[in-house]
């Protein structure tokens, strides 16, 4: 079979070459590829495509900055994809680690400075038959599902569409339509949903305050989901155990925020899925993606531009 | 069937009165029954048992408190249990914990006050892929390994035997005597094993000058099983990224010692698994070995007094 002609840009790596041509891809340039790899942002992407390209792949899982470009309007007749799911592991890791710091107290252990057993034990908590709030069920959500699993937690998943989703350790399915019903429900609360304008401040004053004050809130998704005002409040007030933010809102967060002082916030600067992990799973992504164009199957993470994600 | 007779001491819970209730046994005066659930520690256990106690179960994972005693000497004809396994659980989920906080390096992000993506991301590490020492496969072992295998970390347990541990992750089982031979193989290393004269000083100076300095030592068995002052030279020369230690050497560790100010050390006061996780996992425990008992199958956790554990 002749290899397909894939274009790749900005920049060429030997590593998604590589990843181009393990997949039944060849690199071409642009004007005679039938698809194109495109790891870098906006900015620099050619203002109109030859003809001959039916394909884009884009490098970043969330695509919010590209829908404030005419580059899909532009391009109606060419399928963009997105890095969803690719950079889901990494995510969900982070998540995880921030889940646990948070229910076993590890911020207020390192700020101990001498063996404080009495006051620090009886805070100790455990993920084991804690109901768990995945809000976005998408692939990180899945991944978290499950890494939450063998830890004995008991997840409620929520998306779209309220289908079940049928992973060891999910207990309920809930749509988003019905997310108000869950806030009373659930010892910790996951963001992993898209930044859309409907799940803008998904979390805010009113579902905090029904929130426990054993409950950690972790969003690794977008800044915007959670009213940042709103939840200072809650961690000053103590109305919630604390807060796990891998984005903020703003971003970045500027010097002098209180966030930055708070000692239940755990603030990491959108770092989950750093750039050395991230190369990696790219490069695994676009082989994947290749291929499935190669065969003519379904790529996967297409984006869905009248949807905005 | 007559409920069997099961003593329980020294102090009566409602919760223990029913985890031996639910298995089939009845509590009762220490004179008239077959089995005693010690909640408590040496101090205080009778000097002498009647004659018709033949199984006396533990409180705690690690019994070497009590062959300071003459207890087990005393009563060479009863079967001690303890309660290894039961607390495993919690102690796993503490590990990960430490283990993950570690890898995603949050005791640097925590100091930080501000947005430092630059000098962090690029210090962020991943559990997949990595090759985690656990040594000792016991059941805290087992359970962390089950919980690393969603990360997509690569186990190498370490067992006295070396029969092969066969579970999902676990890339390869090696005997305690072929130790030696692991660390330079490894990315980071669990401290699981029992507290005997064999792991004392498990991993000392050459261990730790094997290990990467992107590695992290946990310690989650016995402050006895690691060097401490040799841990400490390697914190502070950075040949390993850091270590989590929920337990010390001395225990407790003492106000001013160099663990608590070293950045990259976490140290938890031994509270991985506190008492309002402990009772509830202690009586289930129960609950599994009065059954066994009752029913005339072997005993979980049962002490090996020669051997020390």
């Amino acid at each position: 079979m002749t290899p397909t002609p894939i274009a790749l840009g900005p920049t060429r790596t030997p590593l998604l070459e590589k990843a181009i041509t393990a997949a039944g891809g060849e690199p071409a340039e642009l004007d005679r590829a039938r698809a194109l790899i495109w790891n870098g942002g906006p900015a620099g992407f050619p203002d109109r495509l030859p003809a001959g390209i039916e394909w884009v792949q884009l490098f970043s899982a969330g695509v919010e900055e590209w829908f404030g470009t005419p580059v899909f309007d532009r391009h109606r007749d060419v399928v963009f994809t997105s890095a969803a799911g690719a950079f889901a592991h990494s995510v969900a890791e982070h998540t995880l680690m921030l889940l646990l710091a948070g229910v076993r107290q590890l911020p207020a252990h390192l700020a101990a400075r001498g063996w404080r057993h009495k006051e620090l034990a009886p805070r100790m908590g455990t993920l084991r038959g804690a109901t768990v709030a995945v809000v976005g069920a998408g692939g990180i959500g899945r991944e978290l599902i499950d890494m939450l699993a063998p830890l004995g937690a008991r997840v409620i998943a929520v998306n779209r569409s309220g289908a079940p989703i049928d992973r060891p350790g999910v207990v309920e399915t809930v749509p988003a339509d019905r997310l108000s019903e869950i806030w009373s429900r659930v010892d910790h609360v996951v963001v992993a949903a898209p930044a859309t304008r409907e799940t803008r401040h998904l979390v805010g004053r009113a579902e905090l305050a029904r929130l426990k004050p054993t409950s950690w809130v972790i969003n690794i998704a977008r800044g915007s989901l959670v009213d940042t005002d709103a939840l200072v409040e809650a961690l000053r007030a103590g109305t919630i155990a604390g807060a796990g933010l891998d984005v903020t809102d703003p971003e970045p967060l500027p010097d002098g925020h209180p966030l930055w002082d708070l000692p239940n916030a755990m603030v990491t600067p959108h770092d989950s899925n750093p750039h050395q992990l991230r190369s990696v799973a790219f490069a695994e992504h676009v082989t994947d993606n290749v291929s499935r164009f190669v065969q003519g199957r379904e790529l996967l993470a297409r984006i869905d531009v009248a949807a905005g994600y």
